[in-house]
């Protein structure tokens, strides 16, 4: 029974995951739900096969750059650093599978797929949950930046064009998918399945392939850049320095991390049961990561690999260095050519995969960061409108904020992902470590209450697994700070507080707002027991227009009614008296003079009369108004009312009513505004339909 | 009694110079008008003394180009052919005089102080009234251009600094006029005075002082360029190429009459006898203008001022051309730099107060032009709201067009002012030769009509004269447009075009509107007889705003009220229901439910369904504003009601209300509104008060 049909409701409801209202509303729901959302009865919910891929595309797409991040640092201590990197590969996965364990048990806990800023605020209090937020919405911006750039990259080892022109290729991809969003995009699981698919294939046929070769045949696979020396920045690094090296080439190598968090807000999204699946799907999603991740640092040292964080000067061909016109392949695509041979098919296959799952993380972030935002605007953080989901207009501002700013990023670091991963790890883990923080005092919430001894056990185990999950990830976030502020960290813990000061002002004022127009218990207050209305239509001509405000002003049984028309021109006004006469129109008409000829003050002047007079009493000003169809008839028409009408807002004890009349040029903004709203917000799929998500929240 | 309490009305008044209306509705007026324009009780009419600097200011300040515009054609025939210069001047004279002539004709006929554009469009129809307009508006912003690119070049005859940074210097003082501007200038008379008295006693004494050294003291007195010699372009010009060259020459000369219609619009601000004084003060200005034209150019002859089209090349100085870098000063300051010596006193203020008239001669178009404008709303040819005089925001469009346009002339032609004559005189003597033959039509209306021999022989003179003033007139039209199409005067003409399509344009528009929504004499339309209406007020929450909302929507005493909330947050609507029965308010609340958690199309099919149930009875949806007082709370409140509001306008058969809430920021806006409203419009001196308008349109 009803599929899926308040599918895009589902994540600020998990916020407020409030079990009774939602059982007591679903009949009703459903009665009124089925016929709106007929459209969409067709969607089902995601099986893990297909929720793997729509969830794992940015964790996954990440150990396209992670391996060569880490080689990338150890090279700065020459070749000799290189024997480090299994060493760091088996750190980050570690840390890997303590993120994972510990979003297994957000998982268990939320199911109603509330995602880090719920977790932290409903636990931590709003202060830390604004702080991940603000997190979030960095690494949105870096998603998009990161992925896209090395998308490129790896584009590029195919087709040297791409790389040839980074900035504008990246840019174009960026406008691109901005074009998408915005035209709204309805996404498929198929959409996201196949290219993650023939990645992850991709990369496991080249690790077999390539340990096949290595181990059986003995082939000697080098990689393109074996013969190259390194000149190491600083050789024979020791002691202090060299550790403070493998800490910054193993925060690095974190960078494989970043998007393991996705799955717990797409929980809803799972068939059930829900989170026994979306925990299993975030184990395979962990095994499949580290796999690929450490297959590609083996294959990377078994066909060395030499990468250098300046190629140009530091990397060594014949004695001479490769100057600046030397491109570095990502890692990824260097031992592909390796084990597959240049140009093989397998090669451009993989390097196409690898672009193409980048480019789709980078999309997921075009609807996480739409969808924080109304989830933000929901707690009064950010402007109200952006909480009215599938509003084209407020996702609209999101996407094009979040391409805005990612499009900088691209373009003042040259989309070069090296540079712009420093800025990335940051917001990634001090989301992960507020939000285990977090789940640790959930757990000292439950087990205060808790008595079955089997549950109590249970959680127990759960806060044991999250408080080393926050403790390790805050050690990590302290490396990546201490390791990595000056390398650009600084740029988002800056992007960060602008963030976390804007919301805070944002909040302050709805605050205050609310405050102010609180209603009082008892309605004591005046304004609120007007006694009698006195009605005003404005007349300028008579015309259809006119007619139609008098005869909706007759309706109004109103305890005055008088025609209001100000004389400009005394011609027009005369004609305007006569005509009246001659049509017998039962309603006074009152000629206000003007000697500047404005037609606002003197109108502002008579209501406020009106109201000097009998201060109990409410005026309601009446215009008649055109509708046109063209934003150059705008320009022609209104313009004397809009200001009038802004004027009167202004004057208490006033009521402003419009009465349109449509021209037939009106026909075409109509349907431009059907078209606007006839529009789908993208990212739905990883939401999953709300449906599901009310029972789901029953677990809580 | 009631001194110029409607001094911005007065021109479009005089358009339509409708006796009766004013006369009948005088009394009101004088109660209403009043109160109103106590602040502007001190204001007088202007003596004539005043008067003559006060519309003198631009076509006496054409002095300061006119004659060297002379020289600079001649010297293309080389220095034989300045001896055509007095002839020359003498043409000049002889139209000056024709066209005063004809325009104290126009004084006379129009007291109402109607310009070429009302004369033309009453006496030859819309096209060439029109026609007229848009000669008048490129007119007014090569004003701009011309006087200020010729003040700078005098002010450099000075200061060495700002005639090298012409173009800056040029656009600085655009800048600052617009400014001026916009901010309102109370103008005075005496503002006017000062400096075009200066400038007139400066040149006359000049021209004395240059006599009695030449006749009596004998002195040879010497231009900075007095012993260059002039390279002809073409030398021994001769038959028609010299006649050719001599109308050029002419035709640069009448930059010397431009501005001389001013006054015809200015008559209401003259005292009593307005016309009569007009005639004279006119009379006066032709006189100055004609003398200080010839004895300017006598000057130049006596002191051998050499001037050329291409000083750098055309120029010779030892043999050798002056090169690039060589400034050719305007004449006025050659002779002057000769008569009273260089450096001294008398020569520096001549060349400021020439600087500072043309300045001033250029700020008077920044008043002609909103007014114009305002002239051509009300025939509907530019946007209504343009009509509404004293209103800041229309009257600013105006002035940042014009100064707009003159900026990008003045960057485009360098601010050299003989390049930008080229482009001025077409436009001038259109209005010219268009104005005089509808004075002709004029008097033959009159004429065929009037009877008393006295009058008829007065008007047979008038005839005449206008007559002949056309002829004139359309005669130079032609030379200009033969001899300078090509020199520049074609862009004249392409604006000239531009500004009369965009008018038809704007004019058909209005008129089919116009048409669509005339008002059938039996209102037979289904429209406009609707039976009920169902009022419905939407609720978010329960606070002051929709408090306030529900008590004026109660006084309003429809066929049905309800109240109308939109589910989008189930806790919420729980909530509110809840406050609703506690508050025990008698309204009902529906409550819509909305999927996808817009509030638009939910509220807009209610509304549709409520209009299909009864297609005769009208919805009147009421809703709560917040009045803020900052653009940046604009983007936090209303949005939603914004777009709602915007949507609702489509829909036939729904008047919305906005029920205000004022909050307390809003105060703020409100400051901005009122001190927007009491500025004063610029321009109103020259135009007079318009009580005395009323009288003297008597004598129509």
């Amino acid at each position: 029974m009803d599929l899926g049909w308040r599918v895009r409701l589902s994540p600020p409801d998990g916020l407020r995951s409030s079990l009774v209202s939602k059982l007591t509303d679903v009949p009703k729901r459903i009665l009124i739900g089925r016929a709106l959302r007929s459209d969409r009865l067709g969607e089902t919910l995601l099986p893990k096969r297909v929720a793997l891929p729509v969830f794992a595309s940015d964790p996954l797409s990440s150990v396209a750059y992670a391996p060569g991040e880490v080689l990338l640092v150890l090279s700065i201590a020459g070749l000799s650093a290189y024997h480090f990197s299994p060493w760091i590969a088996a750190a980050v996965v570690v840390l890997m599978f303590t993120v994972v364990a510990s979003y297994r048990q957000n998982v268990h806990a939320y199911p109603s797929g509330g995602g880090d800023y719920e977790v932290a605020t409903t636990n931590l209090g709003p202060k830390a949950g604004l702080t991940v937020a603000s997190a979030l919405l960095v690494d949105y911006v870096l998603t998009v930046a990161v992925s896209i750039s090395s998308g490129i990259e790896n584009l590029g080892s195919a087709i040297p064009f791409v790389v040839e022109n980074k900035v504008a290729c990246a840019i174009g991809v960026i406008v691109l998918l901005t074009l998408m969003n915005l035209r709204g995009v309805k996404e498929s699981g198929t959409l996201f399945a196949i290219p993650t698919y023939v990645f992850v294939a991709g990369v496991f046929l080249m690790i077999a392939w390539g340990a096949f070769r290595g181990v059986v045949l003995g082939d000697d696979m080098r990689a393109p850049t074996a013969d190259f020396e390194i000149k190491p920045e600083h050789p024979g690094l020791a002691g202090f320095a060299l550790i403070f090296l493998l800490l910054r080439a193993f925060s690095s190598g974190c960078a494989a991390l970043t998007g393991v968090e996705a799955i717990s807000n797409g929980v809803p999204a799972f068939r059930k049961p829900k989170s026994r699946n979306a925990a299993t799907t975030l184990a395979m999603m962990g095994l499949l990561a580290v796999t690929m991740f450490c297959g590609i640092i083996g294959l990377a040292m078994a066909t060395d690999v030499r990468m250098a964080e300046n190629p140009a000067k530091d990397l060594i061909h014949d004695g001479a260095p490769l100057g600046p016109d030397y491109v570095q392949d990502p890692v990824i695509s260097q031992v592909a050519e390796a084990v597959f041979g240049h140009g093989s098919l397998l090669f451009v296959v993989l390097a196409a995969a690898t672009a193409l799952v980048l480019f789709l993380a980078a999309n997921t972030a075009y609807n996480g960061f739409p969808l924080l935002g109304s989830i933000l605007a929901q707690d009064r953080y950010l402007p109200r409108q952006l909480h009215t989901r599938g509003d084209r207009l407020a996702f609209s501002n999101g996407i094009v904020l979040l391409a805005g700013a990612a499009g900088l990023l691209v373009w003042v670091y040259g989309a070069d992902s090296t540079r712009l991963i420093q800025l990335y790890i940051v917001g990634v883990f001090v989301s992960f470590t507020l939000s285990q923080t977090g789940m640790v005092r959930h757990w000292n919430r439950l087990l205060a209450t808790e008595n079955d001894q089997a549950k109590r056990r249970h959680m127990i185990r759960s806060r044991a697994i999250n408080t080393f999950g926050a403790f390790f990830t805050g050690l990590v976030l302290v490396v990546v700070l201490v390791t990595k502020f000056t390398h650009g960290a600084w740029v988002a813990l800056l992007g960060m507080c602008i963030f976390y000061a804007t919301m805070t002002a944002i909040r302050r004022h709805y605050d205050r707002v609310a405050e102010e127009i609180a209603a009082p218990d008892t309605p004591t207050d005046d304004s609120v027991r007007p006694s009698r209305v006195h009605s005003v239509v404005l007349i300028s001509k008579i015309h259809r227009p006119t007619l139609r405000a008098l005869a909706y002003a007759r309706l109004m049984r109103s305890d005055t009614l008088e025609a209001l028309s100000v004389n400009v021109d005394p011609d027009e006004t005369r004609a305007l008296r006569e005509e009246w006469e001659r049509r017998g129109i039962d309603v006074p008409l009152k000629v206000l003079d003007s000697p500047y000829r404005e037609v606002t003050r003197p109108v502002i002047e008579y209501v406020k009369g009106l109201r000097h007079e009998a201060p109990r009493d409410v005026v309601s000003v009446i215009i008649p108004e055109y509708v046109v169809g063209h934003w150059y008839e705008h320009l022609l028409h209104n313009q004397s009312a809009l200001r009038l009408k802004g004027r009167l807002l202004f004057t208490p004890g006033v009521m402003v009513t419009s009465v349109p009349y449509q021209l037939e040029s009106s026909e075409a903004a109509k349907q431009r505004a059907r078209r606007r709203q006839d529009w789908a917000a993208p990212g739905s799929v990883r939401r999953g339909p709300a449906e599901r998500a009310k029972d789901s929240s029953t677990h809580t």
